[in-house]
């Protein structure tokens, strides 16, 4: 290698390709995280469905456009284990209106995450079979507005209570049986970084992967599980192997960074988004190698 | 089914397999855990290594004898992942002298937490190689010893800081490059309910489980997600096919209850145990049925 010229590294994104998950900057408004990402020349946005239902739908599509802004995500659809039939009924209304919007807002992807064991029982496979069926309940809908679902797999310690889709071969294996111009996975790094199938199951994933999400595991675990998540480059996630293999399975979409930490949501906004465009670069960019700051425990 | 005859279960388990996890009644020493057993009936007891230190090896073996106890584990031999050769060396010397403590005290199996990732490495494959190696290492011991290794999987929650081996399959695999009569897998059902591939690893493990651990999971997990475990039937944890597929496998030794609650740990330990025994006939033999306490949030 020679003298100061930028080293080309294979499999290298550019912020061109980053989103800001609205969940990092929980507090601010639909308006306030656009402008926050314009400020910041942040290209896209992930969105979640109640701070678009504040703002009002048909705004909230107006609001990105003007900005320039693209959609990456609509966080979310989903919780098809209600135990009780009006519960189902419910579930799926709102995954229809979640469609609309999804369509409305132009996201690449809607965010499934599809609840955890029906409330009163412990039979994961019937929780499961309701999950299979509820989406191809959403299907038809889906195709007609040219929607892509996103099964995101949850990490197992939310198998219980938040998503019986544990694994990601587990979401593909889910999608495979649906058409791929409607049903995708969500590949989020805090979700699946443990597993040691990960690399073939993303590849067996392909081109039914439709969003990419990113955050890092940080040690200790907080005692709201959902908040464990940092900034990239705070924990020990190895960002590398999972994003080589989400690139050679043919990915080029947006790039979403997603923290759920209560101390990010209490940072300044303009803080927070500077931190996660510097990560963003360093960690895919390959121009600076971060330490590991969380030593895992002995 | 006819009036009040018992009903025969298939697949039941009486409490003649039941086996105490010495780590349910923390607080005991080894004589008074083994006393424990006696008084309600308990034929085996799992130990740690630490409470047969305190008592003397040879006096522990001597104890769970005379008390016409089995051992059905030693917990815990591994934690193979340290950055440097001294640890890496250290934690040689200590596991073999893992082995020879098992094969006094005739424990049907040493039971291996692997170790989280390398302190400061985020690489995933390395810390498992070197799993994979120190394994290895230990082969001949356990073979000259008559020891069989049980590779514990362990939650994914605790891959960064205390185990790689993440799901059985991952277990499976490890143990399948070894001779089935020096390593084997431990199924735990707190650390792999969750995978819907788990069934048709326990099929494929056959032969290699040598020791089979229940507990429930509840909800909410406490602060320090290592105690999130209860009493069977106080989670959600459905145990029937786990079992049915353990018991299809030709798994005929030992269920060993392990509860890591630091309330169970408060609680007298006669209590404790007349918890366990009752939970144990109830869940196992097909008594009578465990309502679901913990109903998962929405």
């Amino acid at each position: 290698m020679t003298g100061g010229a930028p080293v080309a590294v294979p499999g290298r994104i550019g912020t061109d390709r980053l989103s800001l998950n609205q969940a990092t900057v929980k507090h601010l408004s639909l308006t306030e995280a656009v402008a926050l990402c314009v400020r910041h020349d942040i290209p896209a946005i992930g969105l979640w469905r109640d701070r678009v239902a504040e703002a009002g739908l048909a705004a909230a599509a107006a609001a990105v456009r003007a900005a320039g802004l693209h959609v990456s995500s609509l966080c979310r659809g989903g919780f098809f284990t209600p135990a009780d039939a009006d519960g189902r009924r419910a579930a799926h209304a709102d995954n229809l209106a979640a469609i609309v919007e999804a369509a409305e807002l132009g996201a690449d992807a809607l965010v499934l995450v599809c609840g955890g064991l029906v409330p009163g029982r412990r039979d994961l496979g019937l929780a499961r079979r309701m999950v299979a069926d509820a989406i191809g309940d959403l299907v038809p809908e889906a195709v007609r507005l040219g929607v892509r679902l996103g099964v995101e797999a949850l990490h197992p310690m939310f198998c219980a209570d938040r998503c019986v889709i544990s694994s990601l071969g587990e979401a593909v294996d889910l999608a495979l049986r649906f058409p791929a111009d409607a049903v995708g996975v969500v590949v989020d790094t805090y979700h699946v970084w443990w597993d040691a199938r990960l690399a073939g199951e993303i590849a067996r994933a392909g081109a039914r992967i439709v969003s990419y999400q990113v955050c890092d595991w940080v040690l200790p675990l907080p005692q709201d599980t959902l908040l464990g998540r940092g900034h990239l480059g705070d924990g020990v996630i190895d960002f590398g192997p999972v994003t080589a293999a989400v690139a050679a399975a043919g990915y080029d979409g947006y790039v979403e960074v997603e923290i759920f930490n209560a101390s990010v949501w209490d940072a300044p906004p303009d803080q927070t988004a500077a931190t996660v465009r510097e990560r963003f670069a360093a960690v895919f960019g390959g121009r600076l190698a971060i330490a590991l700051r969380s030593r895992p425990a002995g």
